[in-house]
């Protein structure tokens, strides 16, 4: 009988790290056997969350390496973005394989300071880490002892703009990306921006042109852009009054005389072993309900003949295929499992 | 290896028949070989649903009794009330045992055709009804070919009143049950009262007084009394503007003197076996979202010495316990199965 | 020409406060001096709130009881509990006219102790407080010099039951109300219990008989009791999904056989000078977007013959009729002015 | 004393008219005195809608011009498109100076048949008919027999605009304009996309590039489009969880190098007499709850210096300055009276 792997959740008690439980609960081949929270060291999961009584009983560790090391092979760090670089170096050491939940490991030590403004990782650490969007680098991710999973708006940015990019369909330069956020991506932090009625039956941008999520769709984007040159974008985050989702609707000018079925083509070829991507029919449009809780990214587009722009409509859960979910596939890359072991669930369309 | 048992889902359309859709698709001993639909029949459900594609792929058929019987060994019937009585009794014939999530089944007939203002099924078939409630009923639940699952607000509520009343801890004519239940209980049919700009920032009462669930509350209630004697409730339905979730506040006078602790011990002996059932210790309290798209049932209860009543909250998602979740813990029964198989999942708290 | 009066706004940066000050925007006959915020003193109002800009210009100040004194003749006092205690002497003995829409002056000083666990007022300051209820208290409101505003429980409970205990057509020993509140109920500071992740698609009980608004009620219901025998109610609150909106359902065993039309017109006769309460006929129901944004409070009741009791639902917007919108009703006592004054507004329904 | 003006309000039971009756109330020169509803005439308005009870009465009528003509000055007419245009040509002859709401008169016939696949109204008519923006056509509006109030989405859009491409600030060709709108927006009509169940916790798109507004902010932006040429701008309309509001994100090409103080400086001259407008400072921007049931369009803009685009941000209240309010400040115009006239009020934020 097959091995289970052995986990450990670090940040159980956040939102992210709280949606890793709950989607490894249902995983055949992962065993949790170390669940962290500094802040809530010494008590029971289940009591910090009653909704977790009757079918988990986990008690919250603070995160030691060394202990770790013993009783994982691989960690899911859903620490906050600056956290994590502190634990990572000493995981890694110790030998286990760690994907980081945080932006700590997705930029260079530059581009990470000037837009986080916090210390980045060591070069040596960060040489190590690969960028762990499975639809575009799947081989590489494999491999990796150190995977940076992407962001949130990341996620479904990319996804919905990797064909055009790539094959040279859009003018990237000409790139404008709208994108609407639920307000679990605001975390767990009390403030006023996600006070309830402040949040409710309200609509607004914010971080406009400034989001730290930027330079890491600009890095990729540049990656797959055949001429080279670096993309830069425009992009504006706004928060909706819901729960979770993304939704972003991506604008860009044609590089030719395209239809909406001939892009479609495209984007059913590239996704061809993309089994989380699912694309609609032309005419028809993602809703951020249709990936409740489950980590398809669900995109559609059309060719609007009048101005020649391309319009493409990419959702997400940002707390499923944006951050928990993806981690557990990127997990299961490194583990040599189907990518969606564990994965394919009914969303919570309801 | 065992063999899966074959379940017919009719009526898959709807809110509740879609939640058994979702359920059943984790299911590890059932394979639904059935999928009805009378309005779509032809069509692809993830068609008709784009949040399925990718997941499952069932093509809704009109509902035929001697077809189902060719296919199921179980059918779910998700039709709206009045309608399965017409279906059931061909089910019945053709050998398949028949879990009826509508209210036909639960009542006479004469109560029935009084608050329902419809036609009640046929005695011979009525006879033959239990009462799917596993947490009382299960023995007889096991052996039957027909059962009546429950309604939404009778579950939160008698879970949360029958080690009271079956004790005699409390005066049964002093009952006030005050439901709250989220919109999703109202069903998918188009009315004013399921607008959105009707429904949110809103909160209403409903039917006061006169919701077709009292008689199916009393009658339980009156079958564990000790004394014997009918019990008739104060029963008020609100409507709250969310999906999911039922939440009951129940208020009686305690005939003796007992505190908070010495009924939460009642409780526990009460629902020694019920592992859907979760006690909330002495000074907290369920909320909807500790249970939503699971299959738990989470109560409080508070004695206060002021006025000698006992308050006691119960929380139930109203498309699982109160409906899709139940009906499969029945199957599970019928099936021989242990009652949680396929049921013991995390909720989704955030 | 008839002079304004000249109002003072303290506490003008939190929830209640910032009502105030969107209602007296529109009151012919009031003219805002002074309007304080200790947090942001010397700021401006339109500032710290953008919806302000364009509309009304006032500058914040500390709360200083003579500077209050030389420029207004009221002062409403919108600040915390436990802190208008230590503001009201002073305005008092300055000669202004204090409305306090906090609960310090509501209640005897031990009760206030041990319900608010704070220190209560001085005996000579509480001796001068009338309690705010123009519906009950009218003539003793309209000498007073210092208001004690109700509650937002209070006023939608006493509202909905008076008829019935004053008249003694019901055993207020049996009573039982249950509560439920949009979020704006708890005020401006942030907490688990306020961040919308936590409230939005839930729903919850909260202080589960232990309201600091319980005694309140009691008193008022003890006061009207014709036996003149102390009034315990069971009372229960709860947490709604929404911003604005207050309904209570209340239960009571009826003294005597009446039906629905017999209440309704013994309503009908108390509140005939009332003219913000508004009666539901037979069969009909209050919804809290009924009265949002507005002072009213709308009624409906129903008799159950099955139980001899009667289920009596109330509405009221917190922020208005129960806060805000009351204490300019009773500014307006004070003043001699018709209390609809600057009141009768359509409700913002949609 | 001044005479008031006589009002028709025509469909006074969807939303829309709704609206105009709120505001309406509190407006110092207008009586109404004639209110329509074709499918409740011989019905009391605050029997159809309980939270008019205690502040208005009307009976409301069916739409007969010639009796219109008799009893009031103006009509304001909030049928759907299409209705409209067989009202309309009978109360102008009657001499009633009309507000149509609908879009039956903002486009020429062909364009509107185009778009609304609806008999556009008589060539006669329609070239009496003035685009209702103030902001922009205020002289036009003055002496109008026949107002075309704008759409919401143009009069977002089209505040946030205008002062870049009336001065050439912008390449009109890179227009990108994405947009957001609450429930209110899609009127009082049933569908599957306005339950409840289906539209709360989801965010989507709707009508991508389709929507009926696009040719109406194109006809505008090629009105003031210094070069003359006709502006195609590509616009997606969204679906936000909420029942007010609307957010316009709009994207542009600078045709110069110009900071945003630049620009901002540019807006205060263009909206130096405009009372509506209210622009925010550098580094702000609007939400939709700052101009919540208020006449009041907010706007905010940044230079991203990356990209050298501008991207503004447009807020309204879709039933106020979308629709109700600026027919009413119209209606101000058309009378003489200040274009403020009954709409300075304090938005309702919480």
């Amino acid at each position: 009988m097959r091995e289970e792997m052995q986990i450990a959740i670090l940040g159980a008690t956040g939102y992210t790290g709280l949606e890793v439980v709950r989607l490894l609960h249902k995983h055949p081949e992962a065993e949790v056997t170390y669940v962290s929270s500094d802040s809530q060291a010494g008590a029971e999961l289940a009591d910090v969350y009653p909704h977790l009584r009757g079918v988990l009983a986990y008690t919250l560790e603070g995160a030691d390496p060394a202990e770790i090391a013993k009783r994982a092979d691989y960690a899911l760090v859903a620490l906050p973005s600056g956290v994590s670089t502190n634990l990572v170096p000493g995981l890694l050491e110790a030998g286990v394989r760690v994907i980081d939940l945080a932006g700590d490991h997705r930029l260079p030590d530059d581009v990470y300071a000037k837009w986080y403004k916090k210390q980045p990782p060591a070069p040596t650490v960060l040489e190590r880490a690969v960028y762990g969007l499975p639809e575009l680098y799947k081989s590489q991710i494999t491999g990796a002892s150190l995977i940076a999973n992407p962001g949130c708006y990341p996620t479904a940015t990319l996804l919905s703009l990797l064909p055009l990019v790539k094959n040279g369909l859009i003018d990237p330069h000409s790139l404008v990306i709208d994108a609407k956020s639920g307000v679990s991506g605001a975390g767990k932090a009390l403030s006023a921006g996600t006070h309830f009625v402040e949040v409710n039956e309200n609509f607004k941008a914010y971080k406009v042109g400034e989001h730290q999520h930027i330079p890491e769709i600009e890095q990729v984007l540049t990656d797959v852009n055949p001429s080279g040159e670096a993309v830069t974008i425009s992009f504006t985050t706004h928060l909706v009054p819901m729960i979770r989702g993304i939704l972003t609707t991506s604008y860009a000018k044609l590089t030719g005389s395209y239809s909406t079925e001939d892009l479609l083509a495209v984007y059913r070829e590239f996704y061809r072993d993309a089994p989380f991507v699912r694309l609609h029919s032309a005419g028809n449009f993602p809703q951020t309900r249709d990936v409740t809780a489950s980590n398809f990214c669900d995109i559609g587009l059309r060719v609007d003949p009048r101005t020649n722009r391309v319009t493409v409509i990419g959702c997400i859960d940002n707390l499923v295929k944006g951050a928990a979910g993806q981690a557990i596939q990127n997990l299961n890359l490194l583990a040599g499992l189907p990518e969606t072991t564990g994965l394919l669930n009914v969303p919570v369309y309801l």
